[in-house]
């Protein structure tokens, strides 16, 4: 990361109404994040009388823009597209659009943020379809994954695109070079897969410009072999929510253990300090806030059910990628790679 | 599980040359599972000097069946079907047919160890193609999960099938009356997920046999909410296994945090009898053993890289399921819901 680029101002959008937790977990979160961040703004967007009331005395670095609706969890992307102009989630789009914020973050309904950030925000040029990428932890580093659910039949050419996308995402955000490309599969084999995934496959070894290294399994994807790891995004969702599943588990076990009996607790007492790292490194609140990537703008988003640390991790995921450049580089790169 | 069904004798035919590790770890699980277990008889096939030189003394309930040949890794399954004939595997699956075994375990070729279950075993009437079934642990108990990998592109109509089988297989294992039978999807929301699922989930609608919950996450595998998770083979292999990549990550950086230092060390002595359930409930090796549904008989897929403890496991899971008789009470109910 650039020295010195967290001195940069920023504006960064936040969609304050389409959370599971309701807009005061968005707000709380909001106050941490310019306390911790003095180069941030944030404008929350959404309803101005119950954000006002949430904020209290309010802070100079965050400002409220009105938007008469919300998007909700269940509704359909393409309702939400025809009906919901006016909600805290199209109007958070359109402050990026339009350059009053470097990135926005939603933790809404995920379709409807891809419909509306499509048409919103638009896509780099030769762009099939936007795909969700994840920064996730491995043993001694991290893996850029994608799609995460942006698509659930995604063909070759998708595939493609995504490791393209991701490829040059890892090189903004990571700083390498050459970053390792995988594709997911439940196999290392070559005759594994499905025809998509086997398809991809081929159009990536023929590619010059990517550093493919072939197939990785579900269990790789922690063990540092890649940089970027592709797959389809009902895959991929489901794949990351049940690994977040796991660690979830451990960790309510893990800590089941440490409050029962004296025993239990003097060992965790004592043990806390010690596996400390480990449980920041499962716990999926410190690793929220994914990207659409192919979008021509940073749009973050959240978990549905994010916390109030959760939702932090999502805005600090914005700050850092409009201080990156992230869109612009991607775009220039793309350019070449697609001539 | 009915009691006293342990002391009925057990004969389990096993590929001993198929796996990744070779046939040492077979054979010491072999005699680890004949040990504790005095009901049951093993028919090791294989090579019969390696074989031999493996078992020493040998033991007077483990007999051996020469194989000339091994199927590869890596091999087609087309390939293998017309030219392994004569592999440990294609032997073992034979001696299933013919009744010299109640069932079969090999850690060998997932395509090839379908193909050939397909061709000796026969399938059930009506049913289209076998899935691979796994119990896994949850926070309170376990839930069956199919396909895990069988099939990389099921339709509509075989997702309906697995949960046919995946909800008798339960009853039979597990008795339950009623299994609560779900579908992975990336949201609980009716509008989400492919054609395939949606398409799926209307037709278990309709179904009066099943008790159809409808739409999980992948993060509910583990939360208790279905007794019978349905997936296509290509997403649920590539989440089994990200979710037990996440656990060996976590076990491995415990045992690191735990052999660090004195502090560390003393901490793990301390730590390790209060989570020694989490280490072992998260241990994929105590979990090994994955059944073909779908087959009129017992056949048990073992990870190809198992362990001693891993292949004793899934050695457990074939015995289990010849006592319960699996395959006879779910050939006799699926008669009566497909009628």
């Amino acid at each position: 990361m650039p020295e010195g680029s967290f001195s940069q101002p920023v504006t960064i959008a936040i969609d304050a109404m389409s959370g599971d937790r309701g807009a005061a977990i968005v707000v709380a979160a909001a106050l941490s994040a310019v306390q911790e961040n003095r180069a941030l703004s944030l404008i929350l967007v959404g309803f101005r009388s119950e954000l006002e009331a949430l904020l209290r005395s309010g802070h100079p670095r965050i400002r409220i823009v009105e938007a008469a609706d919300v998007v909700r969890m269940n509704e359909r992307p393409s309702h939400a597209l025809r009906h919901k102009r006016n909600s805290s989630m199209a109007v958070a789009l359109t402050l990026v659009r339009d350059g009053e914020a470097g990135g926005c973050v939603s933790a809404g309904n995920t379709g409807a943020l891809m419909a509306f950030g499509r048409s919103i925000i638009h896509m780099y040029p030769g762009i099939e379809r936007p795909a969700i990428a994840k920064l996730i932890p491995s043993l001694r580093g991290h893996c850029h994954v994608l799609d995460l659910g942006a698509n659930v039949d995604s063909s070759a050419e998708n595939l493609y695109q995504y490791a393209l996308m991701g490829s040059l995402m890892a090189s903004a955000i990571s700083d390498q070079a050459e970053p390792r490309v995988a594709l997911l599969n439940v196999g290392e084999e070559e005759i594994k897969g499905n025809e998509q995934v086997r398809l991809a496959s081929h159009m990536l070894a023929q590619s010059e410009s990517l550093n493919y290294i072939g197939y990785v399994e579900g269990s790789d994807l922690f063990r540092d072999v890649a940089d970027v790891v592709v797959c389809d995004g009902f895959v991929g969702n489901i794949a990351l929510k049940t690994g977040e599943g796991v660690a979830g588990v451990l960790i309510e076990l893990l800590e089941q253990a440490f409050s029962k009996g004296l025993y239990g607790r003097l060992a965790g007492w004592l043990t806390r300090p010690i596996i400390g790292r480990v449980l920041r490194l499962m716990d999926p609140s410190r690793h929220n806030g994914a990207s659409f990537l192919g979008l021509q703008g940073v749009v973050i988003k959240s978990h549905g059910n994010a916390n109030e640390r959760a939702m932090l991790a999502a805005i600090r995921q914005a700050v850092r990628e409009v201080q990156l450049d992230v869109p612009q580089r991607i775009n220039e790169r793309l350019d070449e790679l697609m001539l």
